[in-house]
């Protein structure tokens, strides 16, 4: 699925973008979600310690308000981290004002911000903007994409992807932006999922952890956890179908929107040239799998590796060696494409021009068995290229 | 110290080189140092689980013989690492062949590798350079350079320093090669450490490990723990100074010895172009503090806006947050060169430019405060480069 694929748009949401000047580009960089009355929300956050100010807002909101959620607004080009409680207080009188424009409660908008760390957030810039923003919302494909463009930074494309259920009586849509700075943990980068579906908020949060677990929580661009990750599940209730009635169907079509987002993250990472598909298998627990994908994933020699086409599985297997768990390398294999190209920790004879050809590929397969039990974990991440080194040598400057 | 301040050679060791072609460069890759019938060794390897086949050799023999060493046989251009059975079989026959042209026991000849993994050791190659390799050897500085450049792999420059004890009567001389691959746990590299004081093996292991501890274990290139890292401790006793008549001078400029190779080892890391010495202070325990040092110093992120001389903090302040320690943003404070750029996890005002120009030097500091105990750690690191992925992206291929 891509960005180009059909959008079933889920009933119950009206989007709005505008450019405020945060962005020194002058692209849009305000964007909005209105929604109905008896919309729940559910969300999951980053795990880093060190947290924006909409986090904290985000979090605090979504408590008191009972998982109500009126609007979303989120701003790109500034990250609001970093900032104090200055940073708390300009969040909140952000979605105040929203708030008032709305006609509903402050603890009813949830705010989001992306961009750089430690500059205030330019409240006047937004201030001027709200409400050329929220008069202007409409519920077209056109506005979906609108907002989805509007909270981008250093991504190269907007990130949709959506599903139909119950023959289309109701749907889920998600949305996502993130490029550097992926290295999730519970929660990642901004996602936002609608659906119209009928769903309290604790229905909601147990489906999206469950969601997440298999999606944003495997992939990697470069190890970083960012400070303003949030995943936000909405459900606006419009379809008059209950999500108790569709649960299977639900979570499936849920766990297949986030991983579409998260394969289009990993795919328009900073820099990256190759897709890589890592498959750690025959480990003891899943999380044993995971802790070994995320040392090869984040391996600086590996990425370059990848970087190059190069079927260097050496440094695959040395990574794996540092991973913290006491592996045996005797019963380690690890496989590129379709050919076994080490056994045992051994070499085996391959054909490495085809091993060249099938890494020189916008998506490669990397197969890495530890031979110490049934646990497996897909993970999706990226080769590290010099177009990634200069994008981030000169962000700030 | 650098390679070019003066040499104090130990006495008791001659050393030799010679081009055996395992490098497609035709430089030499083939070297040896001979000690006497007294020498005694102790040494540390790598944590990595993946291990090649002279670490399990090395580290057998070395039991074996009960710290008795009569030679160091070392080849560059080939790690003799994940070659399974084979490799083993090879690493103890290139010993077995030395120690027959020595007269010497095959246990006594300590083995060392680097270079690619996962190629069959070129054993005809090596076996054919033997004999003029172990005649020629000699106890000059000029021996001990040609032995040092031997060593090398990806690094630009050789690595030595050297220090006098009693004031010359005896002497450390340290030998060290690393420059990708680099981030050191309990043992790194190749680093040969030789003295002439009289000492036992258990004398020169904790001796060792000490040193270690607060030289080779505190850097990091690039995250990736190699297969190959071990670290050589020699006394040969032919000054006639017992080490534990010396102990604490003996101690202290072991340190001294393994901090410069460490300094030199980062200050050469593959495509370096600044040095940073990062000090993360007020953790509650060393372990804390060094835990903190290495998610900053193996931040993908961080380390770019290093490569662009970015005094971006908030890079510095969110892998702090994700490096799984409980921190209070609020108690955290950031300096880089002498000017506080953060505190309590907010802007200080600062002189952007005086801060540009300070990580526009070769080396720089930055200093990251936890507020949350009296530990501390000085993290040796380094920015990464556009250069290091193009040295990596083409390193087997």
């Amino acid at each position: 699925m891509n960005s180009c694929d059909p959008i079933f748009l889920p009933k119950g949401y009206q989007f709005s973008a505008v450019a405020a000047g945060i962005k020194p580009s002058g692209k849009p960089d305000l964007a909005a979600i209105l929604c109905g009355a008896e919309t729940r929300g559910a969300a999951l956050f980053t795990q880093n310690c060190v947290v924006a100010a909409p986090i904290e807002v985000g979090r605090a909101v979504l408590a008191r308000a009972h998982g109500r959620v009126r609007a979303v607004l989120v701003n790109s080009g500034n990250a609001n981290c970093a900032t104090g409680k200055a940073g708390i207080r300009d969040c909140k009188s952000m979605c105040a004002q929203a708030a008032r424009l709305l006609k509903v409660q402050a603890l009813e908008v949830f705010p989001s911000s992306t961009g750089i760390i430690g500059v205030p957030l330019p409240t006047e810039k937004i201030s001027l903007r709200l409400q050329p923003l929220l008069a202007n919302a409409g519920a077209s494909v056109g506005h979906l994409r609108g907002f989805a463009d509007a909270i981008l930074t250093t991504d190269t494309r907007p990130k949709m992807a959506s599903i139909p259920l119950r023959s289309g009586s109701a749907a889920i849509t998600g949305i996502a932006k993130g490029s550097g700075m992926i290295h999730p943990q519970v929660a990642t980068m901004l996602v936002y999922l609608l659906t119209d579906v009928a769903a309290t908020a604790s229905e909601l949060n147990s489906a999206l952890r469950a969601a997440c677990s298999e999606s944003f929580n495997t992939i990697s661009v470069d190890g970083d956890t960012s400070t303003n990750d949030t995943v936000l599940l909405l459900a606006s209730g419009e379809s008059r179908v209950a999500l108790r009635t569709v649960k299977k169907e639900f979570q499936a079509a849920l766990l297949e929107v986030c991983r579409s987002l998260a394969e289009q993250i990993v795919a328009d990472g900073e820099g990256v040239q190759h897709v890589i598909r890592l498959n750690v298998e025959e480990a003891r627990t899943r999380s044993e799998a995971l802790q070994v994908a995320r040392t090869i994933a984040n391996s600086m020699l590996v990425k370059t590796a990848w970087a190059g086409a190069d079927p260097n599985w050496g440094r695959i297997l040395a990574a794996a060696g540092r991973s913290g768990l006491a592996l045996d390398p005797r019963k380690i294999t690890v496989m590129i494409g379709d050919q076994t190209v080490c056994k045992g920790a051994v070499a085996c004879g391959f054909d490495e021009a085809r091993a060249h050809e099938h890494l020189s590929q916008s998506e490669c397969r990397i197969r890495v068995r530890l031979g110490r039990g049934k646990a497996s974990v897909e993970f999706l991440t990226a080769d590290l290229t010099a177009e990634y080194v200069r994008i981030n040598a000169d962000y700030s400057t």
